[in-house]
C-alpha cells in the first residue's frame, strides 16, 4: 500500500482523486500495489464531500509524514508550488505535477534534485493534457536525434480557429462562444496571446535538446489579430491556420517560436480540430510521428497525472527521467530561418510587392482593395526588410 | 559498456546496427552507457561489410557468452526465432524483437519467462513500425480502462486504398504500383488479405486486456475485393475506406476484427494516408488518443528496436513490462456488434432492400444498374439474415 497526497483540490486535483477511485482495480494491477490518498491539501473545506476527512490546510503535515511517498501537485502557479515540490523531493518523495508554469521555470533544478535523491519528478500532464508525450520523448524516442518538435498545444485557440474556419465568424464571436462553453477563461489572454503554448513548447524543447529553454526567450505571437479575411485567404489556398509551437534544429542551433502558421493538407496537424491538441516529432531516423488527443479537460489531465503516479510507484527508489541540464540553450534568431510568407497589402501596392519579393504567387480571395500573395522561400530577416516598404495588413508564416 | 547481439542481418537487423552507430552519442547518453554489437548471427557472410568480423553462424556462441546481456531478434518467422529467444531469456538475457508473428503466438509465454528471470522481453517494433505504441500502452495509459484500440496497421494496404481514392484506379493497378515502389511483396497476400494487420491487432488486444488473443480467432477480411465502384460510393458519402484492426469492449466481452471500414472526417484515422499507420486508443477517462507515424521501413523500425535496447539496458535486472496472461480471452461473436452497413445490390432489388432494412439511406454514385444504400444501426447477425435474401454486390461496415 502506497500513500500519496494531493496538493490542491481544484479541477485536476479532484479529478485525480476520482480517477484513482473509479479505476481502482486497473490502477492497482498496473502499479502492482494499492494506492491510497492520505491527504488533500487545500485552503478550503469541503464539508459535503467525503474528501473532507483527508483535507489538511498545513503543508508541513504532509511534508513531514514519512508514510507519504508520492505527492501530486495540481495547485498551479509557481509559488508556493515550487517551495512545496522542492521540499517534497528533498525529503525523498516523488512528485507528479500538471503545472506547466512550474516545470517550464524550475524543471531543470527539480529534475536534478529528484535524481540526487533517487526519486522522480514527473510531469506528463503539463503538456498536451491526456496525450502521452513527455514519457514517449523520454523513453521511446531514445534512438533518435530530434530534429523538430511542433505542436498544437492549446485547445482554446484551436477551438477558436476551427470555429472561424468552419463558420466564417469573427475572432471575437468565436472567442465568446469558447467562453460560453467553458473552453476559454473570462480573461483569455494566456491562451489567445500564446503564453500557455509558449510554456509548453519551452518544456518540450528543453526535454528534446537536453538544455534549459527559458520561455521568456521564445518569440510568441498569438491569434487575436487573425480575422475572417485571413481565414478566407487560407481557404483559398486549401490551407488551415493553426497556432503552432515549434522547437527545431537549424544547423547547430535550435530555434523556438509560437505563432499562427498556414498548413496544407500534407501536414498531419492540418486536420487537428476543435479543442484537440497534437504534437508532431521528427527524428533523424524515425521520421515523423504524431501524438493526438484531448489537450485539456478534467479527466484526460487527471488520467495523465495518475499514469505518472503509477510510474512513480513502480519506480520507488529509482530515478527514471532523463534530465535536462540547467545550462541555457541559446536559441537561434528567428531572422535566420527560411520559409514562405503569406502577406496582405493594399491593392495599390501590388506592383511594389512584386518588385520587392520577385517570384510571388497571388492569392485571390475576392477581398476588395486587398492584394494577397505568398513570397518565395526567404529568411525572416529578408522578409522584414522588404516588408518595411509596404503597408502590411497581415503576415502569416507558412509551413509549405 | 553493454554488449549485445543481433540475430538476422536483413533489412531491420542491418538497420539496427546502423542506427546504433549513426546516433551513437545520443544513444549512449540515453542508455547511460555505451552499447556495442558483439555478434551478428546470420547464415550468410558479408565480406564487403565491416560487420563481417562480428558475423557468427552458430547461435550457441551467442547464447553461451555471458558478456552478451541484450539480444535483438530481427529474423522474422516463428522458428527458430522462438527457440533462440526462449533460450536467451532463460539464460538471463533481455530480448528486443520486431517479430510480430513471434509475439502474437508466444508473447504471453515469453513475457512470463522474462518476468521470472528478471529480464525484459520488449517488442515496440512489432506493431506500427516506428510509432511508439507498445510502451505507451504499458506505461502511459495505465490509469485507464481501455475501451477500444483501433488502427490502420498495414502500410501496404493503406497505400493501395489511398491511391484508389485519389486517382480512381483499380485495386490491381494500385497494387502493381505498390509492388513497383517496393511497398508490397511480390506475393502480397499477407498484406492485402489482412493477415499482417491481424497479428498486430492480436498483440494490441492481448496487451490492452491482459489476456491471450489468438490471431486465428480473429475475423479477418482484406481489401482485395474493394473496387473503384466502392470508392465512388465512399466519395459520395464524404467517407474514406480504410483497412482497420479493432479490439473493443462490448459489455463484458471483447471483440476483435480486421476489415475494410467506411470512416467519415470525424474519425482521426480518416486522413491517415499513404504508407502511414495510426493507432487510436479510447480510455474510459482519458478519452481518445491517437499515435501516428511510419508503420514500416528500415530506419523507423530499427529506431523502435533500438529504443527497446536502450530501455533494456536502463533496466538490467528489473522486469518492466506488464504481462499478458496466457489464459485465452474469449472473443465476442461479431454477430452481436451493432453498426451501420453500406450495401450495394442490383437496382431491381431496391424495393426488396427497402422492405428488409426499413429506414435506409440511398447513396447515388451514378452507377448504372446498382442500388447503393446504408442500413440503420443493426447487429451484424441481423444484417446477415436480411442480406441472404438479396444479391449483395458489396457490403462494407461503417464507423459512423
Amino acid at each position: 500500500m502506497i500513500k500519496i497526497a494531493v496538493l490542491g483540490y481544484g479541477t485536476v486535483g479532484s479529478g485525480v482523486v476520482e480517477v484513482l477511485s473509479t479505476n481502482y482495480e486497473k490502477i492497482t494491477q498496473r502499479a502492482r500495489q494499492e494506492i491510497e490518498v492520505k491527504y488533500v491539501l487545500d485552503l478550503r473545506d469541503f464539508p459535503e464531500d467525503p474528501v473532507q476527512e483527508k483535507i489538511v490546510h498545513d503543508y508541513s503535515v504532509i511534508a513531514k509524514d514519512p508514510e507519504v511517498s508520492v505527492i501530486v501537485e495540481t495547485m498551479g502557479g509557481v509559488n508556493p508550488a515550487y517551495e512545496f515540490v522542492k521540499e517534497a523531493l528533498e525529503r525523498g518523495k516523488s512528485v507528479c505535477t500538471s503545472n506547466k508554469e512550474l516545470v517550464a521555470r524550475h524543471g531543470a533544478e527539480l529534475l536534478e534534485i529528484a535524481k540526487e535523491k533517487k526519486v522522480n519528478f514527473l510531469f506528463e500532464a503539463s503538456v498536451g493534457g491526456g496525450i502521452p508525450i513527455i514519457r514517449p520523448l523520454n523513453q521511446s524516442l531514445t534512438a533518435d536525434e530530434i530534429q523538430e518538435i511542433t505542436g498544437i498545444l492549446n485547445g482554446t485557440t484551436n477551438y477558436i480557429l476551427t470555429k472561424m474556419a468552419r463558420e466564417g465568424v469573427s475572432f471575437s464571436k468565436a472567442l465568446k462562444e469558447a467562453q460560453e462553453k467553458g473552453y476559454a477563461e473570462r480573461n483569455p489572454e494566456a491562451d489567445v496571446e500564446g503564453f500557455d503554448a509558449c510554456r509548453k513548447i519551452a518544456i518540450l524543447t528543453s526535454l528534446a535538446y537536453g538544455m534549459q529553454v527559458d520561455y521568456e526567450d521564445i518569440y510568441t505571437e498569438g491569434i487575436s489579430n487573425i480575422t475572417d479575411v485571413d481565414i478566407s485567404y487560407a481557404r483559398e489556398m486549401g490551407a488551415s491556420i493553426k497556432l503552432l509551437g515549434t522547437g527545431r534544429k537549424v544547423g547547430q542551433k535550435v530555434y523556438a517560436m509560437i505563432s499562427p502558421m498556414l498548413l496544407n493538407s500534407d501536414n498531419p496537424l492540418f486536420s487537428v480540430n476543435d479543442v484537440f491538441n497534437a504534437i508532431f516529432v521528427r527524428g533523424n531516423l524515425l521520421g515523423d510521428v504524431m501524438f493526438y488527443g484531448a489537450g485539456a479537460g478534467k479527466y484526460p489531465t487527471a488520467s495523465a497525472v495518475v499514469s505518472d503516479v503509477v510510474d512513480a510507484v513502480k519506480h520507488l527508489g529509482t530515478n527514471i527521467m532523463t534530465i535536462w541540464s540547467s545550462q541555457k540553450l541559446e536559441l537561434a534568431d528567428k531572422g535566420e530561418v527560411s520559409r514562405r510568407f503569406f502577406v496582405r497589402v493594399p491593392s495599390a501596392q501590388e506592383n511594389k510587392a512584386r518588385e520587392l519579393f520577385g517570384d510571388i504567387q497571388e492569392i485571390d480571395a475576392g477581398i476588395l482593395g486587398d492584394f494577397g500573395f505568398t513570397t518565395p522561400f526567404i529568411t525572416e530577416k529578408e522578409y522584414e526588410e522588404k516588408a518595411k516598404e509596404l503597408n502590411v495588413r497581415r503576415m502569416i508564416r507558412m509551413d509549405f
